[in-house]
């Protein structure tokens, strides 16, 4: 018990009411990544150290209490749970459900592995709840208005009203698509993130973005809308495939560069136990990167500044994600080759050191992450691209670049055009 | 002057820091309707008689001076402009106009009669402003996600960015559509309707609901989502079918009934003149069902309770709409009969008296609007149309029916199922 107490103050957003029947401190573990946390690190190696050994000892336990990280916006605050074997504790999904109806959005490769486990533990000692459920095609192909209208259909058909709550059970395309039917259905239904792959888990599932993509742009149709609450089960990664793993850790590595060098260090000295997933490496990174999203989006949820500079390498990203015909690259890897460019960008417009260029390169590589676009997008495709971005206003189109030390970086118009042709002629071909 | 100081305690709502060009006080007409004014009749009824002659002199004034309506909704307030030749009046548009683009969204019948003034009216003096337009088809029937894709395709095509404005030139059909576009192009943005129905002006552009309809129900997929301003020019209703005109007036008489005795009464004295389109009876239709509206969205902007008081009729009315395919009865038509069948109801359960079934009756027939559903929709196309209605919450339908004296209601389910079942045959063949 004095583990689990002194975990409390490890973890300050646990929510201390929640006591699961197995209270476990799984969540607490190895030693590698604590001298990364940013309050009193000696204090937390210690803590930490006296926690590991239980941790072994207890690795028997179905399920563990979950690390809980609350994302901060008024009466639409919800809490994100992480941890391992959370599907199997029932209560952490029913207490979020709002009237007796229920419709799963998942897909086809999502649905064979986990549909049954939700649909359990939606309804486990809760009869009053029944449970629908659509299953969509795999893949952002998918991710349009044709394949949302699915959900429509079936929630309709079902006759679900404005009380029921939709659950996504998938990666990020599920939980933007599914989150966007409940923005829209009826004018707003509750909605619950059950995110599955590392993507969704460490950016999609949080922050209240969804929609769909246009034949012309990504997400270029959707809503704000937040969700009842997200509920991460660490074990779903077991069965993600090796490039969606590398994929989501695009986003997490972002992280470690716009805002937290601490952050960004742990990854350089464990990117080997993300990549051989490791359990404690793998929820730590969840959680330190639930923790800096929920902040910027707590401060700035509608992305009037703050909030825009999730999106490094994204301007570039997208451009090749749509230059390639959405499904090509994964949206990490497209991520990934566009934080470099941006990354490269920055140390042409001398705001940076090349020492924070080769440290980027170097993780992104160590994550068998792609660092630059795919030889078929052109100088010309970029720029097209770039220009429907939604981060352009009134035609001037604003970057996310870095900018001092490493964890540091601006969100801004204001650059040499020069930079930005000089990276595009860098990358690309023709 | 004098006239237009007393004005000012006539309209607490005006805006009084604008200053029209052309002052004059033709918002300011015929004493037919003072006596209904909720505060001190007698001292109104002198005010509007001693400006009634400047209002005839001035007649030939080319704009007026609008009567402002507000809808309080915290930092998304907004204003409704009231008045005839406002179109004429620039800055009332312009002054609500982000960004440097603007999209008028309106329809082909429409956009011959009033897209060019509209255009003028927001680039006249202006340079700096693009306006784009898209024309959509006309008609209930293409208030779909289909129709709604041509105006993502306009926006994405015409590469419009975050901080664009969407313009609504048209009825409600285009209001909702319009709306919902602006709520879900790049997330949301910025909006103005400009409606020309009196079913848009009186209701459908006021309160933020927008939407589109789904093959199974109408208005089943959409958003809340508030307009920068609402421009209500009423010479815009001069170019309306008889049929339109009347339907609209179906939810004045609706306002009357839920919450405004003394309106309902004064609708009573001048539903002749509203009938002959008397623009003075117009515009004071349209300003007091504006307050109406904009008082209960102040209260309950999500429709949590109170707004619901705004679909008297409307659950009947879905199903008319739906059972004869959209397009066949006007929107007002069918609330209007669906009007008479909650009236119907409420007397069978015994909540209100005879009198206010006659009278609504009476009312609706001066109105030329029906006042039952079209012979082919049956019991079982009601029952199975209100099984869907968003109203319906964990199975249970839930209705706006009037209780106690005229001008007051209730949303309830708590209402014998008999009643139900008695009006529905009443009103039914089969
Ligand atoms: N809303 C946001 O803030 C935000 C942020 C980042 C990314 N996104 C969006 O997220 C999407 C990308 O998300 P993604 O990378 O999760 O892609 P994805 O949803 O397509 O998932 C990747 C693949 O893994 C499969 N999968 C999911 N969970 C699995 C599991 N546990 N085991 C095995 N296979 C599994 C999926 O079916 C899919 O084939 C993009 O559309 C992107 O635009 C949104
Ligand atoms: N959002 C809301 O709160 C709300 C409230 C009430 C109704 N509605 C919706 O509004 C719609 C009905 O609105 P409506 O009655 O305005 O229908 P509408 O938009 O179809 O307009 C009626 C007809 O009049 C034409 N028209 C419009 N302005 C004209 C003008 N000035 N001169 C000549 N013709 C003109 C239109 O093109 C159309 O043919 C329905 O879809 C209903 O669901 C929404
Ligand atoms: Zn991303
Ligand atoms: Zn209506």
């Amino acid at each position: 018990m004095a583990a689990v107490a002194s975990s409390s103050s490890f973890y300050p957003n646990q929510t201390p009411t929640f006591l699961s029947p197995h209270p476990t401190v799984s969540h607490l573990f190895g030693i590698s990544y604590s001298s990364s946390h940013k309050s009193s690190p000696g204090r937390l190696q210690l803590k930490v150290a006296a926690t590991a050994k239980l941790v072994m000892d207890q690795k028997t336990q179905p399920s563990s209490l979950p690390t809980t990280v609350d994302v901060h916006l008024g009466d639409r605050s919800y809490p994100i749970y992480i941890g391992s074997g959370l599907l199997d504790q029932p209560h952490l999904l029913q207490r979020h459900v709002h009237g007796k109806r229920v419709l799963v959005v998942t897909n086809t490769k999502v649905a064979p592995l986990y549909l049954d486990k939700v649909i359990h533990a939606l309804t486990v000692g809760n009869p009053n709840v029944s449970v629908e459920s659509v299953i969509l095609p795999d893949g952002e192909q998918y991710k349009n208005m044709e394949t949302l209208m699915k959900v429509y259909d079936k929630a309709i058909e079902s006759r679900l009203d404005r009380r029921c709550t939709f659950v996504a059970l998938g990666g990020g395309v599920i939980g933007d698509m599914c989150g966007y039917a409940a923005a829209s259905f009826l004018r707003g239904v509750n909605f619950i993130q059950i995110p599955t792959t590392v993507m969704a888990q460490v950016d999609s599932s949080v922050g209240g973005k969804t929609g769909v993509n246009h034949r012309l742009g990504k997400n270029l149709i959707g809503a704000f809308y937040q969700p009842q609450s997200v509920l991460i089960d660490t074990d779903t990664l077991n069965t993600l495939p090796e490039r969606e793993l590398a994929s989501g850790f695009a986003e997490v590595i972002k992280y470690g560069l716009i805002r937290d060098a601490e952050f960004f260090a742990w990854q350089e000295r464990n990117m080997d136990a993300l990549m051989a997933r490791d359990a404690n490496a793998l929820a730590y990174a969840i959680k330190r990167s639930c923790e800096n999203k929920a902040e910027v989006v707590s401060l700035d949820e509608k992305e009037s500044g703050l909030r825009a500079t999730l999106n490094l390498g994204h301007t570039f990203g997208h451009a090749i994600e749509t230059g390639c015909g959405y499904g090509e690259w994964l949206h990490g890897e497209a991520v990934a080759a566009g934080t470099v460019m941006a990354v490269d960008m920055s140390y042409r417009l001398g705001w940076i050191d090349k020492s924070v260029v080769e440290r980027a390169n170097k993780i992104l590589k160590q994550a068998k992450l792609p660092t630059c676009p795919p030889e078929n997008v052109t100088v010309d495709m970029f720029k097209s691209v770039m220009a429907v971005d939604k981060k352009v206003a009134d035609g001037l189109l604003r970057l996310i670049l870095l900018k001092g030390p490493l964890g540091s970086c601006v969100f801004t118009g204001d650059y040499d055009r020069k930079a930005l042709d000089e990276t595009l002629h860098a990358f690309c071909k023709s």
